[in-house]
């Protein structure tokens, strides 16, 4: 079966259900699966469909054209295996979890390196025979640096870019380069305690959940549409590094439940937040 | 605004989405929001759509059976608080919780009568002007019992009847009667603890987490479909008359939850399970 | 059987489960159950235990103040119904779930009096043969009002002053005289959406779970010890509005549990955080 | 710091919290934690303390002894990293997390070595170097296999064993060798879905939430002390095969957090139950 997701995303209008399944009826396809929804207060329609038969690519979209709002966004794509590219630091729960599900067939990607600015993470990476790159930071500027990231980045193609523990800021510039394509994994329920070390701060405030939240990155920090969030419960008798412990389930399922819903090309991101269907 | 809910369930096909939204955009009405769902395994289409315009009820229905498939169960309905009917015996947090919710404008229902097998309840439901049924069972059969609740019934006309910790078993007449119209909170996540105090079996097996399950009514006992369900953790320290108190919050939390999205009419029943938008 | 709550709060040492089961003991009394916790940053001891006998208080809390630190906080208390009074603003739902489960037993707590600066919650608190007092706060300013509110205050006792989404900020000086008594439902997980309209912000923020936070009160907006928190998830279909209702069930049932562990007297506050066997 | 853990566990009796600190205090120990339960229905004593000091083992459980009822289980145990054996079978994913968080000294334990029926697991294990042993069950016996086992695991010591998605049955024999030293991983919320399949059980059942279970293991199937639960919602879109894959997170998770609790000695068994500290 040669399935394919069309997302279009626009100025919401009278009758665009109809223009749309009227185009792909007499283009003799099949929609197996179609989810809508319309932001009233921004007058923004969704539409996201997986859709079934021979399609010639480029006709079927500009035939959508025709008959969609003139600023449609519309994309459509070939399901497939997507390609990634992960950032870390030091912590390896999130980077393990992804490279034992990749290894498991458990995550519909492929993880096609892994970056980071320390070599402590090598080891497991080489394990599961996937190349990594150690750009080290020490002595250099942030642009700098990020010129050597780039460097080894122009080696691989990828579809997102998956921050997962990465622990330095990003320039506007890096986040630019990656708008709407890079993921990472905030270990708080944001918008609470952005920023370094939330489990500290969690600590001292004397919260009794805690929580992470797997976002689009912004050049606002900490700031960018929220994807995934999931907390746990916690008591007095929790230090804050038996919070950093048990965080670190939450953290790791809830960076993988995203990257599903992301690589199933399943978000729209609607300026600050995100459609997820 | 005009809104109307537009429910169809059928057998799976190609082009439905289409020949729906034809008959709709050639009506001149508009989909507000649309949601549609196929049972692969059993070939099933379900499609539910908030529609707005000037409908002829009867018109749109019949032009629409025309292009469904001929066992499409087509429903319009324009959007109304439904009338619900209550049964309980003893324990108030449910009942008095839909009290409530109605009393302040947050229950999109009216209720119209409570009946019970005991007086205890008579004085909460007497305090919220709503008309107290006390049909006792002592001393009758059950198919007594039922018709004399009948009698009482029958006075009132309602869309749904809730069991909100009523605790006899009823016969399938009574069930038969109001079939995919009667939702039912059981005091355990199903289908874990079937039966007589749940509670207690639950603290005889040891779990860590207890639960309540909304769900529609049919002859067999606690095997409906499932509207709704959640759970609490539970400790050692909790003895079956703790779990029944914490229960109490989950239970009312989830019937109020089921109600609202049966009220809102976003529920399928599909054999023995339920299709929720 | 005559049960008591010891609590102890005092400066961390060696030997002190010791001394009070020594001194226990020798006063015939049994330890039903005992929980302690270090605050080890902090040097800080605390202890709980349900004693059970025959107890002349001044003289176990006398024979304990001994063997303790000087500094000790010992508390011992017949287990009892405590008495609260509610001041709310307009929402109905925390409210009402407390009187429905007064009136039905499951609270551990005779509502003394509810005090509100409108008079829409007179009506359902009537219902209940609870004194209500409107004070308006209308043209006067905060002192002025608090004034009044405290003038009828004056008639009841009460253990603990219950705030249930009452709206209006409190002075120092109120806050003071309820130091350590006055628990507040606030509808956000805190420390997010601190201040006004928490549902609109979260909506505005794009989050997927929304929670509340009940705790006590200090001078600190907000910022006052958390003695319970939970959250549920949402998705961009939610409104704020949609937030604001399904938040209404966290809250209540926050709430509930919050109050449930101080009239338990489970609850000790520590600085900021509470400490909660 | 030298700390021990002492676990008690008693017929009730009046004085035993005075008597075990007597002994403590006496022998110049301090009590860093201590957590307590009375099982009143059954009349149990459970005690647990984190003590500290210069401790002569046999010496401080012989003066226990003496004040103790005499059918009183008392260890003193050092605390220290556990020794683990894992079985699996064709399943990676809670296997894989206890190899990671093992390699990321997040697990307070060293895996042995890793059992399994088939040879699938073979290269994830190697990767790690940790002892794989290949055991496979074709053309055996239950008993035949079972001693082929036996001989493999007589070179290993280790302080318990965990089932990690091992999907064969054991002979009681087995289970009895290991009694309350085996923890296995049930893919639901037992008691719901015992046996084979829980994902389709649940499937068909049409639930709304799934999980998964961590108990010890006892003759009866799916029937030993629950050590941990977890949970999480599903809906109609659902196919097994999703909630099959959702759930993995969840028994992973599951998984690791009861490893957690035994291996810092904090679960008692009690008759069919635990009691957590």
């Amino acid at each position: 079966m040669n399935n394919y997701i069309l997302k279009i995303d626009c100025v919401d209008a009278k009758g665009l259900i109809y223009s749309i399944s009227d185009v792909l009826y007499k283009s003799d396809l099949n929609i197996v699966k179609n989810d809508e929804f319309v932001d009233s207060e921004n007058s923004r329609f969704f539409f996201r469909a997986i859709v079934s038969g021979d399609i010639e690519n480029g006709n079927l979209v500009s035939r959508l054209k025709v008959v969609m709002p003139k600023d449609a966004k519309i994309t459509l794509t070939k399901k497939r295996r997507k390609k990634i590219i992960i950032m870390a630091t030091k912590e390896s729960h999130c980077l393990g979890d992804l490279l034992l599900k990749e290894y498991s067939d458990d995550l519909n990607a492929e993880i096609v390196a892994v970056v980071s600015n320390y070599d402590y993470l090598k080891k497991l990476v080489d394990k599961f025979d996937i190349p990594f790159h150690h750009v080290c930071h020490e002595g250099l500027k942030r642009q700098e640096h990020e010129e050597k990231v780039f460097e080894v980045l122009k080696n691989y193609e990828c579809d997102y870019m998956v921050l997962a523990k990465y622990m330095r800021i990003l320039s506007s510039d890096f986040v630019r380069y990656f708008d709407g394509k890079m993921v990472n994994i905030h270990h708080s329920f944001l918008p609470a305690f952005i920023g370094a070390n939330p489990y500290k701060q969690a600590y001292e405030r004397g919260v009794k959940t805690i929580g992470a939240t797997a976002h689009f990155v912004t050049n606002d920090l900490d700031e960018g549409p929220i994807i995934s969030q999931d907390v746990i419960n916690v008591t007095h008798e929790f230090s804050w590094r038996d919070m950093q412990k048990a965080g670190r389930n939450v953290e790791k399922v809830v960076l993988s439940n995203a990257l599903d819903l992301v690589l199933e090309d399943r978000v729209f991101i609607s300026q600050n937040k995100t459609v997820i269907f």
